[in-house]
């Protein structure tokens, strides 16, 4: 790819921009406020205008409603060879884009898991997309070279390609991005109407929950919309979840007349079904279980000698946080920690604590050694 | 303070020994389970066991539903001289030490606002409440020399003391954390059913607002339960607003039979009010609106530039984000930059960005100017 157009220089379209430029490629800037794409280009993203003869690709980087329209346009002008956008519905712009552009082979649909607080040019950041996912979403149409183009974007900005269709994107960002936004709206619209007393117990907790519900309100307005019956599904699932807590609630403040018992079963039952639903989501902490990965390390009972030895693995790169501690077959007075750790690390940590004086050893040699031992 | 007693060596327990055994303070640690009391040892935060004589202040960090039970068993055995806790709903505690302490006068209720993920005494650290608000509420009955002990705790900490009544606390905790929390949860709990592709399209803004969802279902059944009262108001409030919505996207689904435009109006009304009740929580942003802190830039139209003047913005500890770009009012064919800095920043941003050549100017005197020109 030699030649990019961007349409629509907010955030995203900006950021793959200065992407792609870092990689070589011209690229070409537009968006209906001239300031934008102005703005865009003085970060370094492309130059602002037309390009004089059809590009390799034009990435649209404009609010789901408006993808359709805006590819009719491009492609009526010949603007480019191929088409993607980066907008986080998919399955209505491309059911638009088959019944009403010039050439649908010539599209496909294309969303990047990256965002940010912020929104608009400034915000933009080259290596926006490093590392993050990017959903394509061919549809029955499009053209291997259109697909073969949209590759080399995701990659040229770092990124890793995943693909599905449409209505199983969609589906799943119903789940994770669509309706947590509207319920972190709902926390937040909460604050508005509370005591005085808020802004002294707000913590990180908070901000961090409610964070999501901090994004411009017209384009979440067009991406609910353009995604609203997968979202109405799993809002309904979600209000009958709530409407069997209320009266949980209720029951525990012994004003609904409920059984507290079974308020207090349904209140933990749900609390135990966010947990085992967090587990899910990559990144959300360890999830190693094999004894394998297991290192036991024996702590002398005296003050400080686990934050030495915290120390110690922390060095050796392990998360201290990983371990648990307990008093009950340290052998002698003294404690036991466990770590979970991967295998390769394992066996060196093993060795290099050792030679430290540790008495450290594999829960799983722990294990043989036991059952040797009976 | 010279002795102080901790009842309870998980994160917020193990964290107060530590900060305070840093400042000199000799603590002793007790927990239900021996291991626990022994890992915060082993940690450095104090010696396991109890002390000969009282102490001078003992914390007591145990779940909101045991703070009384273990309040009074504490006082029988003269524990300490002044007695305070560190658990997250105040009222229920108050209400049942004032009806079964032998001594409610030595004792007040206590909230550090700082937590982590992670629980237990391995994620402890000493810095935990470093900056943080702790509030503490004292009861009628409360003695002078126990509301200073547990000043002088959260000073030891490096926290910021705040006084407010127990019914002020959970009555603003249930709006930002308890009903957070749930919400949380009722999100997470829905990415078990969902289908497949989750994961591939989870990203940061999913784990950011289910993280709280993560905590211990036990110890939050706890406080749930201790401040089901408030929380049950809020969360009726939610449902109501949640049930308004269901009908709105319905109707965007185009599957309710009910009013698109008046759906779109309900969806952008309820972004809007989560917006600005975020904009209540500190830290969430940039605040300032005062044109004396608005300091205006001339960008010449040239690629890179506008990216030079944010390198050169940086430097001087402007956020660059912070800065809004429009190209009407520049002068020539230029765009103009704005930033939103504090006052005295301004006044040095514009020496030096003018001294490096740009024409850089303070909103207010622009306005100034043009108003002198008319």
């Amino acid at each position: 790819m030699r030649t990019m157009a961007v349409i629509g220089t907010g955030l995203i379209g900006t950021s793959a921009a200065l992407a792609v430029r870092g990689r070589g490629v011209t690229v070409f800037l537009a968006d209906r406020s001239p300031a934008a794409a102005r703005t865009a280009a003085a970060l370094g993203a492309g130059v602002a205008g037309s390009p004089a003869e059809p590009v390799d690709l034009a990435v649209i980087a404009v609010p789901p409603s408006q993808v359709c329209a805006v590819l009719v346009e491009a492609q009526e002008c010949g603007l480019a060879r191929c088409y993607t956008d980066v907008a986080s519905v998919k399955a209505a712009p491309e059911r638009a884009a088959l019944s009403r552009a010039p050439a649908p082979d010539r599209y496909i649909g294309g969303h990047p898991l990256a965002g940010r607080e912020r929104s608009g040019p400034l915000a933009a950041r080259a290596d926006l997309f490093q590392g993050r996912n990017w959903v394509l979403t061919p549809s029955p149409l499009t053209s291997d070279e259109t697909f073969d183009r949209a590759l080399e974007l995701v990659d040229l900005c770092g990124a890793v390609p995943v693909v599905m269709s449409g209505q199983e994107h969609d589906a799943a960002v119903a789940v994770t991005s669509h309706v947590p936004h509207l319920m972190a709206s709902l926390v937040a619209a909460r604050l508005r109407e509370g005591p005085a007393a808020l802004s002294l117990v707000a913590g990180q907790g908070l901000r961090d929950a409610t964070r999501i519900a901090g994004g411009d309100s017209r384009l979440w307005g067009d991406i609910l919309r353009s995604n609203a019956p997968a979202v109405a599904g799993v809002l309904k699932d979600l209000h009958t979840d709530l409407s069997r807590l209320v009266p949980a609630l209720d029951a525990l403040a012994g004003s609904g007349g409920g059984d507290r018992d079974h308020g207090m079963r349904t209140l933990v039952d749900l609390l135990d079904r966010g947990i085992s639903g967090r587990a899910g989501i990559p990144g959300t902490g360890p999830t190693a279980s094999d004894d394998d990965h297991r290192v036991r390390v024996g702590v002398p009972d005296r003050p400080g000698e686990l934050a030495r030895l915290l120390a110690a693995v922390t060095e050796l790169g392990v998360v201290a946080e990983d371990a648990a501690v307990d008093a009950t077959d340290g052998g002698g007075a003294g404690l036991a920690a466990r770590f979970t750790v991967p295998p390769p690390l394992a066996e060196r940590m093993v060795a290099e604590l050792r030679a430290d004086g540790w008495e450290a050893v594999r829960e799983q040699d722990a294990a043989r050694l036991s059952s040797l031992r009976e």
